[in-house]
C-alpha cells in the first residue's frame, strides 16, 4: 500500500480515469487536496455532492442545470426565435463566453455516427424538429464540430428541418477543418457565429 | 451564467486551482462527472470527505496515512535500520513504487531554502537526528531532489548527522540534475536507490 491508505488509493485511481488527468497528475492533485484538506477537500466533497444531486438536464434544451427549465430557456430576452444546434453541453458553454448569440438552444449530445449506431432517434432529431415547428423558430444555426460526423448531422439535419420553412444557418468558415468547438479560442467562435453563412 | 448553476460554476473554479488543471480542463472534469453522476461523482464525493476527514502525517515519519502510525512504520520487517529521507510524501510514494527499498522513510516536508526564510528547525531537522540516535539507525540514506535546494539540505543533515556515526549516503549519480524524483520513472529511481553512494 504505497499511497497512505485505501480510500486514498481509490481516489487516485478514480481521479486519474478523469479526462485529462493519469496517474501522476491524479497523485499530485490527491497530495495538494490532502495538505489543504481544512478548506479545499471539504469544500471540493460538498460541491460534488451538491452537483451530483441537483444537475439534470433542461427539459426543452439539454443544458445542463440544476432546475427543470435553465436559465436560458427561462429567460424571456432569449426568445429570439433563433436556435443554436450544438453537440454538447461543453459547446454550448463555449458559445456563452463569447457573448455572441443571444438566443436559445438545443443539445443533441452527440453526432450521428454509423460507426457507433447513432441514429436520428438516439440524438433526437425528431423531437428537435418539433421544438422548431411548436415555437415558431426563424432561424437554426447549426454549430455542430467542424469533423466528418459533425458535418453529416448538419446536412442530416438540414433536410429533417427543410419542409418547416425555417432559415438553416451554419458557422462561418474560420472554424478549422477538424476543429472541435471547445478548443477555439472564445474571440474565433464569436466571429465565426456573426459571420454565419445560409445552408 | 454559461456554466449551468452557482455550484457548477463554483466546482468548476475550485478544480481549475487544482496542480495540472486550468479552466478548459476543469470543465471537461465537471462535464465528464455530471454524464456518469450516478456512479463516479457520488463515489468522489465520498472519498474525498473520507480522506479529507481520515487523513494525518504519521508521528514518526510524516507519511501520510489514516492511523497515528503509518503502514510502514508499523511493519517490524521494515525496521532494517536504513532511514531513507525525502523532501515530499510525492517522493516516497515514487520511491515505494520502485521496491527497492526495504527500510522506512522521513519526509522532511521540503528543503532549507535562504530565500524562503525555511530554516532547519522548520523541517525538524533536529528531531531526525534525534530519531536516528533513540532507533540506533545504521544508515540514512538522503533522498533528496538533485536541485541546488535539495543538495543544500543534504549536505546541512549530513553535517549534522557527522556526530552520530550513522552512515550516510545519497542517490547514485543517474538522477539527472536538476530532475525531481516525481517525474522520473520507477526503474531509473530504483537504479539510483541501488547504486547509492556515501556522502
Ligand atoms: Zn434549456
Ligand atoms: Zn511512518
Amino acid at each position: 500500500m504505497a499511497e497512505g491508505s485505501d480510500d486514498i488509493q481509490a481516489l487516485i485511481a478514480l481521479m486519474s480515469r478523469l479526462p485529462g488527468l493519469g496517474p501522476r497528475s491524479a497523485r499530485r492533485v490527491v497530495l495538494h487536496l490532502i495538505r489543504k484538506r481544512a478548506g479545499q477537500m471539504a469544500q471540493l466533497a460538498q460541491l460534488l455532492d451538491s452537483v451530483a444531486q441537483h444537475s439534470r438536464e433542461c427539459m426543452t434544451c439539454g443544458n445542463i442545470t440544476d432546475r427543470d427549465t435553465c436559465a436560458i430557456c427561462a429567460d424571456p430576452d432569449r426568445a429570439t426565435g433563433e436556435i443554436c444546434v450544438v453537440e454538447d453541453v461543453a459547446d454550448l458553454w463555449a458559445l456563452e463566453r463569447g457573448h455572441a448569440f443571444k438566443g436559445r438552444y438545443h443539445v443533441l449530445g452527440g453526432t450521428l455516427s454509423a460507426l457507433d449506431e447513432i441514429g436520428p432517434e438516439d440524438l433526437g432529431i425528431p423531437n428537435l424538429v418539433d421544438r422548431i415547428q411548436r415555437e415558431r423558430a426563424t432561424e437554426v444555426i447549426l454549430a455542430l464540430n467542424a469533423t466528418v460526423d459533425g458535418q453529416t448531422t448538419a446536412h442530416y439535419i438540414a433536410d429533417a428541418l427543410d419542409s418547416t420553412g425555417v432559415t438553416v444557418t451554419g458557422l462561418a468558415q474560420g472554424v478549422p477543418i477538424g476543429g472541435e468547438l471547445d478548443y477555439l479560442d472564445d474571440g474565433t467562435i464569436s466571429a465565426a457565429l456573426r459571420a454565419r453563412r445560409r445552408l
